[in-house]
């Protein structure tokens, strides 16, 4: 689940259900041998693993979850675990594909899991591309809109096809080849989990045995019926959307104080499925920071207004109560963010030390915990064979450097030309210490299942914007510094976890090589222009309270004006009420690691709470909401709960993605929604009753 | 299920699900001998079986259903049968009772089938009064606001808490004194059937052998759960309505256009429930009429404004459009009044005829189908038992017709004093005949299931009506009139069945006849008390549009209008329609007779299609969306669907019916919803936005 990770709304592994829920079914599988059930099937070689079909398949379903993706980054940012949907969706697609075949008797070659490896990591591959292409964060932050949404309006750079497709291009395949001469030692010598790539191997591994299949279908069934209901619900909903502040969007469930207060219940598809796939622990956790943030902080310094801040300022100021807003939750973000840089660094080096001190393939990596049991079960014929096929198929050093060196230097040409603020020798030096951080994320990663990427592109604004300066564009050079950053980390530790898929799956490193490449380009163009669909059927793509809020791209944007600009343009105590979160966040995270883990699971995770801070609490509310189904469903049937829930909350979220694609080409074709659902106040009911009435 | 019948959106047996499905248990139970089943428990004497706890429990759930049967009344008048519910909620309350009362040492009486059965009957008799009071039709139809919809609109009575509750107590106890002579040759020696009162019996029986309480709790359980989100609902819909045409009951889900033709959904869980209680053909003739009638044809009137009737009359003067929604819709019932009357009496003489000249116990009544199959395989020992228990508590002839002949004076020489137009001759002339039709509606209704109680009243309408003319208060004696015949008609053919229930049940013949006295007192003082809450509390009961528009009640008023003032008054080509309706109702119903039972289900019924004509479709729409959960239920667990389905719908219909009781509590004290969900087509929106920005 990279992209659990990738935003940080990140979690341990001990808070992770699924994970959880896969080791058990893993342990159990292992005791069984996994392989031997397989031993009858031939393992195809690696160019018969890579079929036209799979990348056909890869590229329908990837679109679809660039919607939802995209769709996630321009609401809250907030984007849940999809590869358990990429798994289920690619195997229902190439199953119905290939029993058609079988029947017009045209099947040459069956479907393999290492073919579903493939898909899966196709998709991650070229769906990831719609979280690190930054349209949600680095790269519209950057845009006029968002510039004056900011403090430093002048340096701006707005978004086009053109630019964001070759900005892609050249700074996406780095991060593949920065990191294919070290598989061997990750996946092999030091036995690290990646507790969401051998989730998914084993749910890949447990669709292709007999039984397995079977419950696949059953999960995808449910996956379709709520994939309709919700896609339903979506159209249904649009009906009554014509206007600002119409529709169940903006439904007061909770009361009309309430709802100026962000509390309500948005009855939106996509957040109910989130919350059901997201631990509980996330879920309120960013109820926590709601109910601190806009139940309690707002309204608070909302009576110190013409005290603390100017009373007359617009609604949208950073000088005003949006600046509080902003600026505190950037603080927990970075509060938390830097914390947990400094402990899964630390862990890294711990990590390494005693890897190379031992000089053997340990087993007791001091936090590694997962893989330790793990080890102790399936060291006999399962590692046999897997290492066997992973270390079958070679990708030479040479090939991987060159690539690498070669690439570099295009993208050092190309890319001061796409933005001139970004000088050449920024990009050199940083694509001299890329490899290494790619490496401690990857390393990261595989120990904790939590990815820090955005925190490297933070490192990278705040450096780079700083070398720049504010008087030469350093906002622009920092998020476009940022934006490189996060190519290269998130794609390398993607691929690494790719590479643990397949060596459970006896999927060829080759073939997840190139399936990553060319999921990888899939993405380069697939998620510019979805949104670029997006960007031009809603007008108000980052305007704060509308649809889309893109809250994320103001934050980024923020964080790249104070690296450049300094504190000094703050409101009154904003600064102060910042370090107190900074700080608090820091303390926080070292309670939760400090506490047992029967009492970690009740203590909030910072960066979760500071989301709503910005945005409000309505998605928390929903995500609630997703989290209340799931704990009944469990108390009433746990085991239906644990096969069925992440197919249902899928479900969910593909149907209000997919919808977004009609609602977006209804919004471009010029059809507006007839009717606006409304809520008034008594009063002001009255008084519209008595207005409405002479006209008839 | 006596209030389906008695508002005559009846049903045949064969249409009868439940009473198929409780008479597919009958014969398996059948077959089994019930009453060895409970040959070790002894019967207590009829004293013992009319407990104090069995009066207080019906008291609680007369009150509950009066409020269900008022809401209806004044709704749509579309009344389902609350048997089912009736005995569901007697036995959970007296189980608790029993239960605590074990657990402290201070049970003395088991709780027996006999007590259920006599809780069964009070209940039944008491929320009866809430049918045959005519809230909803005549005695409504008397007051001056529904006599300003009419075309005689001097003609008036306005209730008052005071008259009500006298007229009904000297107008209510006829009926039961009228009927008790017969009781054993209809259910001994003609062995007639009562479906729904032997349904009810097999309830009660089976709740009381130990597996049947297992499944009764279960069911009790469902209710519970389905009451409680229904009563939510209720009170969530609530706080949205302030204002007209607010809230969920104006939701426009079918868009603005169908609104205003009255197609939408309106998210009443009653009827909803009501949906799943009656049978498809039901929901389906419903629509079917609201289709015909709203969607095309007031439509294609609407656009001869002008032509057949002036342009600038108000909207509810019934000189335009309004007058056909009525006189059609009341032509349609009277056409199929009309021509079950003759069938039913029809099928009573035939079947009275055979009676006497075989002078035996027969079995093979022409039509009565079920009650052939009942006696093959019951005749032995359940039979013999049953009998021996209903012969044994005799009521003696003298007392009742000393008692119908005390009453009678009584009622004659106090109703002119109530209603002065209603004099003293009409109703002694009306109470030498009541006691024949009386007999004739009770044996219909043990033969097919079918209480033709309105038809009765709507007859007493014509005759005293026209007797008494239009000058001299034809319109208030018609309905008091209308009123006395329904009182006795209802209430004897409820003595009936409850007889034959009592039979199933080994109850007590005294023990019915007491519990239905004391049910009918108690049904004397609640409904009034009821009606004049809603009647307080909702300012708008029988506006036409409201949220209690009573159509029953204009319908009513212009029947007593039309038989005292002919058809002078019709807009034009109205009396055309209506002799076209008339027509249609009575062959639709001629070939709903010839076509064989295959084809019988789907011809809709007349009776059920005039209810739209006049207040629209919107109850329809929720009724099918009830039959479809339920239809969708019985294709995925048949079983589970048969067992639950009632409760279910219940559930939804009670929790609604208890929230109007804090509804118009609140209403009473003043507390207004705070909130107005309002739905605007765009270009209103536009508007209203503009002129509410300046205000802020």
């Amino acid at each position: 689940m990279p992209q659990n990770g990738r935003e940080e709304n990140g979690y341990d592994p001990e808070d992770d259900r699924n994970v959880n829920h896969d080791n058990g079914k893993l342990e159990e599988l292992g005791e069984l041998s996994v392989e031997r059930l397989f031993e009858n099937q031939e393992v195809p070689s690696w160019r018969k693993q890579l079929t036209v079909r799979a990348f056909v398949v890869s590229f329908v379903v990837s679109i679809l979850f660039s919607f939802i993706v995209m769709k996630l980054n321009l609401t809250t940012g907030i984007i849940p675990s999809l590869n358990v949907s990429a798994g289920l969706l690619g195997f229902f697609f190439v199953k119905t594909w290939t029993k058609l075949l079988r029947k017009s008797g045209l099947l040459k070659q069956p479907f393999t899991r290492q073919e579903n490896t493939v898909i899966q990591t196709c998709v991650v591959a070229s769906s990831g591309i719609a979280f690190s292409g930054g349209f949600g964060t680095y790269l519209f932050g950057m845009s006029e809109r968002i510039a004056k949404l900011s403090t430093n309006t002048h340096d701006f750079k707005n978004p086009s096809l053109v630019w964001i497709i070759g900005f892609l291009f050249v700074a996406s395949f780095l991060g593949l080849f920065s990191v294919v001469p070290l598989r061997k030692i990750m996946v092999i010598d030091f036995r690290l989990t990646f507790p969401s790539g051998t989730a998914t191997a084993y749910l890949i591994n447990s669709f292709h045995t007999p039984q397995g299949a079977k419950l696949a279908k059953k999960q995808v069934r449910e996956l379709g019926k709520f994939c309709s209901f919700s896609f339903l619900w979506g159209f249904f909903q649009w009906f009554y959307t014509a206007g600002d502040d119409c529709g169940f969007a903006s439904f007061p469930s909770l009361g009309l104080k309430a709802y100026k207060y962000k509390f309500y219940f948005d009855f939106s598809a996509t957040y109910v499925g989130v919350g059901m796939i997201c631990p509980y622990i996330i879920n309120i956790s960013v109820l926590v920071g709601g109910i601190l943030s806009w139940g309690v902080m707002w309204p608070l310094i909302e009576k110190r207004k013409g005290d603390w801040y100017s009373a007359d300022l617009p609604e949208t100021s950073l000088h005003g109560l949006e600046g509080y807003k902003v600026f505190i939750a950037i603080a927990m973000i970075l509060g938390d963010g830097l914390y947990n840089f400094v402990k899964v660094l630390s862990l890294t080096f711990i990590g390494l030390s005693h890897q190379f001190r031992q000089k053997v393939v340990s087993s007791d990596l001091p936090t590694a915990g997962h893989s330790s049991d793990h080890v102790s079960s399936q060291v006999s014929y399962d590692d046999k064979r897997r290492t066997q096929l992973f270390l079958r198929d070679q990708i030479p050093a040479w090939f991987s450097i060159g690539g690498y060196v070669a690439l570099a230097a295009i993208s050092t040409a190309t890319l001061p030309h796409i933005f001139h603020q970004l000088k050449w020798y920024y990009i050199l030096v940083m694509y001299i210490f890329a490899p290494i951080l790619a490496f401690c994320n990857a390393y990261g990663y595989g120990l904790t299942d939590w990815s820090l990427v955005s925190t490297y592109g933070k490192l990278a604004i705040f450096i780079i914007g700083a070398w720049a300066g504010a008087s030469h564009g350093g906002v622009v050079a920092g998020l476009a510094a940022c934006g490189v950053m996060m190519n290269i980390v998130s794609t390398a530790s993607d691929l690494m976890m790719d590479f643990k898929t397949g060596y459970l799956t006896l999927a060829s490193p080759r073939s997840m090589f190139v399936s990553q490449l060319i999921g990888t380009a899939m993405g380069c163009i697939i998620s510019p222009c979805v949104f670029w669909l997006f960007y031009k059927a809603f007008d108000d793509i980052g305007v704060p309270g509308s649809q889309y809020p893109a809250p994320n791209a103001v934050v980024y944007r923020n964080m790249a004006s104070l690296g450049v600009e300094g504190f000094s343009s703050l409101p009154r105590n904003c600064l102060l009420l910042c370090y107190v979160f900074f700080g608090a966040a820091i303390l926080i995270n070292f309670i939760r690691d400090l506490a047992g883990k029967k009492w970690r699971q009740f203590i909030p995770l910072p960066m979760a709470m500071a989301i709503p801070f910005y945005i409000g609490s309505y998605f928390a509310i929903d995500m609630c909401v997703g989290s209340l189904i799931l704990f009944v469903w469990e108390k009433i049937n746990k085991a239906k709960a644990d096969a069925f829930g992440p197919a249902v909350a899928s479900g969910l979220i593909c149907g209000d993605g997919i919808w977004t694609l009609p609602a977006s080409i209804l919004a471009l074709a010029g059809v507006k929604p007839p009717i606006c659902m409304k809520f008034l106040s008594r009063g002001t009911n009255i008084t519209v009753d008595n207005f409405l009435t002479p006209q008839g």
